[in-house]
């Protein structure tokens, strides 16, 4: 989701700094259709009446897709998984037979926005949410999104489910996460989509210095709150995963490559290599959107060859630091919804890096 | 010189293959003006009678001004420095006072090419000799350049020069230099104006088979002809210096960075703090060039601020192969013309990498 995981056409302003559109719409799925403020309308949880529409490109949707699979909620919430690239309508359900979610009946995922919306305004977003009985999109709030599956969703939740947003450390999370954001998550398009030299230096300048404050205190925790993996380090994940895919290069932020930070780099094999991260990271689809969407900063669309992804097996060794991936639960089982069917993540990377 | 360091304005074609325009103005400065085959004009030898027309950021031009240095030809042979872009009619001298070349008079060097045939249809390019009392160029066949700065301008040799085509090793060293040649320097290029994905795919595939191949050759040697450095290493070294930089990113060389190949990374560093390569080498005018003139490949025309060059400068270890830079000669002394002036190549890069 957000502005630039919508469909615009144009991502770079000439003379102007990247500024995130974060007027989404603020639905949320909550107990009994419990009310969580003013202006922010509920629906209620139940099992089998949502479809989660992502795409494996985003990283904003991949935090949906890492947290559902962590909390075993694949039966309770379908999901649909749109192409990587999109065209300045929508986003499509290019993947599936004759390019429609069997589910839905959509060949794109407008379709749901203007069941909603008539004359939706704005980009067509991943990801989203749509209610199954009318087809129509229930909310594209991201940051709730993932909050919600683990605190609203606890009912359908599996055995051994991790607390990933646990409420003594909540306090601490926010100023975490707020950096993540804020410097991070959104400071990589703020170099990619800088409009002019200015506007990018400061925009490196900021997204290096928030690295270098994350990886010192990578220094000391395994985890960024700790012990065990939370919904921070889901947030800090998506945007590791895709670093050296794509932001390095096609994004500018080439102080150093990931695998060139030790400390976050030792950390984001960690991540990676526990189920739900690198099982849930789609590479191809990765690199496939960012080159060949933003046109405005790669003309040509061609999408680079390297680099080769067999070093995110590499041993780590953060488990001598101590701690456990998922606390008092246990990790997920295999992957339900492979990248590919029939190919491990491994068997993956080794065949894309030939 | 060569067709992407003229002036153009556009550098891919879709659809097609990257194809290099070798079809340069081909006299050479021989001894005595002594002919050297049909078709092919000759002038003559003579001190101050000649000026190098260079850009800083062109690893064409690189290779001349690394051999000047090392041949110490600095009196004999004077030299005009353009500044690191260009439009689609020039390089001009826009580094020099009130943006003219104080010998030449001229702003823009397409009046030297222009001096010598008036409706000169094809890109001005660098680098280039000018004849000094006419003002007009005498070639820019950059292949001829240094093998004749070698050969032909013995005579202005400094003492201890080092020889750098020597008689016995010339067969040997026109394939490796062939090899360097299409595969490496140029396809470096077929990778960035590719205008397929096809082609890009090709062209990554030939020029990383061409960089292992060469790894393989320096596994045991510690120049590329065995002891000494040779005419040859001084064209591998104007494209590896330039890799990290800007091919890696801008033109989609990515299998890995200069830095993680480790061969080729010690013998870069071995060759670039050896005098007169890396005091030659101005990355800031490198990344420049690349990045603002190729409009097609990065509309935004920003320049990345990454990587930081203090690596370059790191142990490397190849001294331990034995072996001497220049073989009978000496090391040439303190640069001449300085990239900055009264800063040293170290200096430069620890404040460019602030």
């Amino acid at each position: 989701m957000s502005d630039e995981f919508s469909t615009k056409g144009a991502y770079t302003t000439m003379g102007e700094e990247f500024t995130r559109d974060t007027a989404y719409i603020t639905d949320r799925i909550t107990k009994d259709a419990r009310p969580v403020g003013p202006g922010i309308q509920t629906w209620p949880v139940e099992a089998g009446r949502y479809r989660l529409v992502v795409s494996r490109a985003c990283p904003w949707a991949n935090r949906t897709t890492i947290v559902r699979r962590l909390l075993g909620l694949e039966d309770a919430i379908s999901m649909a998984v749109c192409g990587p690239t999109h065209d300045v309508r929508s986003w499509t359900f290019d993947k599936d037979p004759e390019g429609r979610d069997p589910v839905l009946g959509y060949e794109r995922l407008q379709d749901a926005y203007f069941a909603r919306f008539q004359d939706y305004p704005k980009g067509i977003t991943v990801p989203a949410i749509v209610d199954i009985p009318t087809k129509a999109v229930v909310t594209n709030d991201f940051p709730w999104i993932t909050l919600d599956f683990s605190t609203e969703w606890t009912e359908f939740h599996r055995d051994g489910a991790p607390d990933l947003y646990p409420e003594h450390l909540r306090d601490e999370m926010e100023s975490v996460m707020k950096l993540i954001y804020t410097e991070i998550n959104n400071g990589v398009y703020r170099c990619g989509f800088a409009g002019s030299q200015d506007a990018y230096d400061k925009a490196y300048d900021r997204l290096f210095n928030a690295l270098d404050k994350i990886s010192h205190r990578l220094e000391t925790r395994r985890y960024l709150m700790g012990d065990t993996i939370t919904e921070a380090d889901v947030r800090l994940f998506t945007t590791l995963a895709r670093f050296d895919a794509v932001y390095h290069g096609h994004f500018k932020c080439n102080r150093q490559k990931l695998s060139e930070m030790p400390v976050l780099w030792a950390y984001a094999r960690d991540v990676f290599q526990t189920p739900g991260f690198g099982d849930t990271t789609d590479f191809v689809d990765i690199k496939r959107h960012y080159y060949e969407v933003h046109e405005d900063i790669n003309p040509t669309k061609i999408v680079p060859k390297g680099p080769n992804f067999a070093n995110w097996f590499t041993p780590h060794h953060r488990e001598e630091m101590g701690g456990s991936p998922f606390g008092d639960g246990t990790a997920p089982g295999p992957v339900r919804e492979p990248l590919e069917p029939g190919h491990s993540i491994e068997e993956l990377i080794v065949a894309q890096s030939a």
